[in-house]
């Protein structure tokens, strides 16, 4: 859960001062709603689904256990445990997280809002029943996400990516001689602090999962999944920093820490079967890719704020797809409608829902309020009112 | 122990900056002080009470205990162990937090660690007592205060009250002509790292005072009140945010972030019983009446300087009085009964406490310091010196 | 690991902002790099020790367990389990975060790396071998150092003090006529944020030590860690706090935040053996020691940005010392041949790293650039880009 904090401050601390607040009231808001939309309504769709189907049911627990006075859901199934309905919850809100990084700093609240009801109610429950609540992925490809670079990461990466394209980048950001804009963050420590604290909930992420899938409480196990994850964000880090170094002749921060989160990505997939050395290696080059991937949305003038689409869309894949390299068990076949699949379904229905949230009730702040700045226009406040900006 | 770290961070938040430091020092020393006054007084007082009793004696350890070299505290008590001594220290430590955040910015150090003193080495052990030392209200009420809605929450709210009475309001702060100027917090980043911290911290505090109580390690009814605990506090966030968009017209953020921890606070009574519809029951109207009782104490010229009172205080009382709504084993006459017992001690011994420190060493800084500011009045430097103010 | 974040933001708070993002660089580098090296030469060095010998060899798990493809290492000694493995890496990552402290706002990013390189994959893991690798302090003088007061914190204060001679002050900062001139750290509350961070991991450091040492788990050997742990670290701020008071004539509240590091370092080689009141005196020692050398190394112009020094190494030492009184299996004259064999070898072995590494690639940064500030000339960005500095 500490893992909402860390993406709240990692984007307070990479948008602009005069967006920070209201990065903030999203980050808070969009935890409790998935919170709430999970438990109402996602819950049922993840785990109601048919074995190998597509598409879940309401009937795993039925409405007369959400009104008040009845009784506690029954999670009897093997499965379906109150520990794991907390950790899908967890899942579910990282997903809309994502998304609140890559459209920051011109997306109004209530959009916002009505959007992440949308990821955290249907598009990511329903991605996540093919195989957690033992769908088509799981039944018929022996698809194999351990802990969802897939359904996790690279969902919210493709309801972000359909974000940006819909919404369209901030203002100033693309000029027309080609050249970008830079719009440095308002606080690096603070940008800091949130992935030491992604990668620290991370370890939950990963180790809890091994709890949550039932197995018997294998220590070993938790502890080789914990080196792992701590390995492969460490590679993510160094090699972003190198790859940066190389390719823009100075090492990049934000670069660097997200080196830290495509390393963690990446080793979700699966971080209990490979050596110290593989997870290395899978680590290493989600660093990389981070740092290949960043300058490459610039040229497609993709705006993404915090970096997230490098970061969790691509290396999730990345992750996803070298899982057999590892894991017997899974094949590179399997993989790959697994991957195929999550990317038409969430992005084709992200792409809907904020295409029809425009032309309703319109997505984006107006021009002057957004170079006057989300916090007062949105707000009336400021996220740090006593400080003169220069 | 992190909720110290959460209270630190909503408070610096929250204050102006040139009390950053100052309110830095309090948190940290006032932790400090919290664990050795609990260890050389409260602890004693707290387990020593009578069956029955009101006041506890000084006898489950003695003085030899405690000098150097003596031996470590026997705590064979079926209650009494260890984790739960260090359990119960972290509670004390919350009551005198809650206090500092109300009357920050004007109040001097050196009172206020006095007071912090007699709040957790005397006022909180007695409260504590009457129902987790098995005093009167556990053996003759049956009062059911799970984790301390009443007996943490509501016993700093109630000190907290009587501090901001007896202080006075910040200088400046309630104008002549009835309106009220507005002090923004100084980091609206920082304090919501605060109010996440605080909100992970709640897990700790409600599903280790299950572990404290001796029961078998039951995961399920941990996990259910993970669960519960999460979401009260969701529906705290979206009923705040609601509330305050209908009366204000528009989102505060301070207010989503206090409508967490009111949520956090109304369902720390009794977090196991509720469904998970209740829970969110309970967890709004906790939201709710942060919304609605913030502007009330406005009107009442009771200067709360992070909103405190409405969110422990307020929602303390709430949640304690709707236990017997699923708890059985509670009534509401005993409920009510803990709840008045609990008002009329805190607030009055507070208060006595308060008056005297104003009467003799004194309780604020001078205007001039005030004005000036904490950070450079009291500590000779300042919480971020190289940034010009606006 | 969570450690890794908490020395993160106590530097970032304690530099001046202008050096802010470069703190949170080298942090997030130290700690992977750390990981790396300790996996690929450290864990050997430590644990393929002779019993009593004095250097490790390559001998626990060889160059093919580390190739990709290859097995993950077999931990089947009884010491060398992976939790162990991960424990001893934080306290590797450890040793250089304190070095970072010390030397901040003027070394160059790659040579403090390369340092790094050399203390987590040589210097630290041979002195932990002697120790926790059943080497000549473990076989010969029964030395004792539960969690690592000497292993991990003084092998860091003796890098970081050889480091901070062979660099030098930062410029301007003692003057010809012996004042000192005073740096602000730009950020109290994200300095404060920090001591909470490391208090908590503490708990983490001590009580995780108790289980790596594989004994049963002992839930009161562990609650009487924490309780220890806890109230050294609060009287540890509580007399640094005094003892600034009464030396200076106030509060200093960077002071304060190192009593709290101090008293838990101090704790550090014994938390489980002293009653609590013994605990409560070693912290106090430890605090006002931090209060009374932290003074005595501006006379000698040794310039600790953090005041690493006082906290990590002269605590270190005293904690060290005293453990015999209360632990009866330890000798003052084997503590004695600890302290004083690590000293020898970190001290000189840092200070032969770093004056190679400033005679051959430079270790500090031009005047030009440190007075511009690391971020922009090293980084070419700041921590803080829209607020104008005073």
């Amino acid at each position: 859960m500490f893992m909402a904090a860390g993406f709240a401050m990692l984007e307070a601390g990479s948008v602009r001062s005069k967006n920070a607040a209201a990065i903030c009231v999203k980050n808070i808001s969009l935890y409790s709603t998935a919170g709430l939309l999970y438990w109402l309504v996602g819950y049922n769709l993840m785990y109601g689904v048919d074995e190998g189907g597509f598409l879940g049911s309401m009937s795993v627990w039925s409405a007369d256990d959400m009104a008040v006075g009845g009784d506690a859901p029954d999670y009897s199934g093997g499965y379906a445990s109150g520990s794991d309905w907390y950790f899908q919850m967890v899942f579910c809100a990282t997903t809309a997280s994502i998304v609140s990084g890559t459209i920051a700093e011109r997306l109004k609240i209530w959009p916002f809002l009505i959007f992440t009801l949308v990821l955290t109610g249907f598009i990511y429950p329903i991605v996540g029943s093919w195989e957690w609540g033992g769908g088509f992925l799981d039944a018929n490809f022996a698809f194999s996400d351990f802990a969802g670079s897939t359904l996790v990461h690279s969902t919210g990466g493709w309801a972000a990516l359909a974000g940006a394209i819909v919404i369209g980048s901030r203002t100033g950001r693309f000029n027309d001689d080609g050249s970008v804009t830079s719009f440095p963050g308002s606080s690096i420590p603070l940008a800091t602090l949130g992935a030491f604290i992604l990668w620290l909930g991370w370890f939950g992420f990963n180790g809890g999962s091994q709890l949550a899938l039932g197995s018997a409480l294998d220590s070993v196990a938790i502890s080789n999944i914990f080196i792992n994850t701590n390995l492969a964000a460490a590679a993510g880090v160094m090699f972003a920093m190198i790859t940066s170094q190389i390719l823009f002749g100075k090492v990049d921060i934000v670069m660097a820490l997200n080196g830290a989160i495509g390393g963690l990505v990446a080793i979700t997939a699966e971080p209990l079967a490979p050596s110290i050395g593989e997870a290395v290696f899978i680590g290493a080059v989600g660093g990389i890719l981070v740092a290949l991937t960043t300058p490459l949305l610039l040229k497609l003038k993709i705006d993404d704020v915090v970096g997230a689409i490098p970061a969790h869309l691509v290396c999730g894949i990345w992750g996803t797809m070298i899982v057999p390299l590892t894991n017997g068990d899974a094949s590179y076949f399997g993989q790959f409608m697994g991957v195929i699949s999550v990317a038409i379904f969430a992005f084709i229905a992200s792409f809907i829902t904020w295409t029809v949230l425009k032309h309703t009730i319109g997505l984006r702040v107006s021009v002057e309020d957004e170079l006057a700045g989300m916090d007062v226009s949105e707000f009336g406040m400021e996220a740090y009112p006593e400080f003169s900006k220069s």
